[in-house]
């Protein structure tokens, strides 16, 4: 059904909600008469949160990981190995790997993935300062940390191609069924990999 | 997994995100990473949006659906049958049978549904002034158009017993199976209904 409103500022209020991916006019107006029968405050709170971290966001100038000062908490921690990064899209790869405390390196967020469909190409991610990190010859291994889909392999590649020649180690996350699945429930292409890939018996035994 | 942010002004723009009902922290990032990537004016025209609803928004006197003015567009037009009063729950409803151009009555927007597990009882929703509107006897029906949920049942009847004694018409929307839906697939509760109330089969000839 189209939507007619009774309001033009409901109407305004919803076509800017709707803007959201995944939102659409309905689920829009379900939010907004939500925030109607709220407190004023609560609207004003959101609205404040989101103007002020959009006007006043700041990309830690190492990693480019999304943080309130120059240099990420990360980044400013003398503890982690400042030789070994990961590379990952964006901030929520950060947090994953971040929540697992398997991981004492550092990052690299590219922002992105290359994907020419979407019009992402390589000069719209942070690729270069990763090219110039490994250059500076204080870099001993890059962890390629992408999703595997096309865009992930692709991007994965094209760094690849632009840091072979410096001579140091690079891996790739491993691939493989999940603790706790089933075999019979996993896709044949992560099946055949975690074969192929295969690892020490003594390395299961750890955490 | 726990959520654990690089930037406090991330984090708060989440909390504020995620109060919606149906938005976890993971949507609420997803969302705003999202406003990260668009322009700094779109993120300000939403929050504008917003503010500008929640602050300046009027309630039709007469009606009380969601208005920019003192008298909705549809209390004012005075080629509707003001004698006719379809009582429904929100704006979600009247924009649903406005969009069937078959009503050309009146509305009276309820704000609700009785829900004591909820907090809401009668007095939280806008009853009296459809009692008075009925005591002032220029009323002929009541149309009652809420969801057929216990809480719908709930305030119909009770809307029903302070009206009864006027002696005005009063109805139910038809409730029946869906204009081309399948008989095997309907509930037995709705196919039920709709042999008790079969119609005069000239009514379905009506377009």
């Amino acid at each position: 059904m189209s939507l007619d409103y009774s309001s033009k500022l409901l109407e305004n209020a919803v076509e800017e909600m709707s803007r959201f991916p995944g939102i659409g006019k309905r689920s829009a107006l379900r939010l907004i008469l939500h925030l109607l029968n709220q407190d004023e405050e609560q609207t004003v709170d959101l609205a404040k949160a989101l103007v002020k971290l959009r006007t006043e966001i700041k990309f830690c100038k190492n990693c480019h990981n999304i943080s309130d000062s120059e240099l990420c908490e990360i980044c400013q921690n003398s503890n982690r190995q400042s030789e070994i990064i990961c590379v990952v899209e964006d901030i929520r790869d950060v947090m994953a790997i971040e929540n697992t405390q398997q991981y004492k390196g550092m990052y690299h967020v590219l922002g992105g993935k290359i994907s020419p469909m979407d019009g992402v190409g390589p000069q719209n991610l942070n690729i270069e300062s990763l090219v110039n990190k490994v250059r500076d010859g204080k870099i001993d291994e890059i962890i390629f940390a992408l999703s595997s889909t096309m865009e992930g392999d692709t991007t994965n590649f094209y760094i690849y191609k632009q840091i072979q020649d410096y001579g140091i180690k690079t891996s790739s996350i491993a691939r493989g069924i999940s603790v706790g699945d089933e075999l019979e429930f996993a896709d044949e292409i992560t099946l055949g990999r975690s074969i192929i890939n295969r690892q020490p018996f003594e390395n299961s035994l750890k955490s």
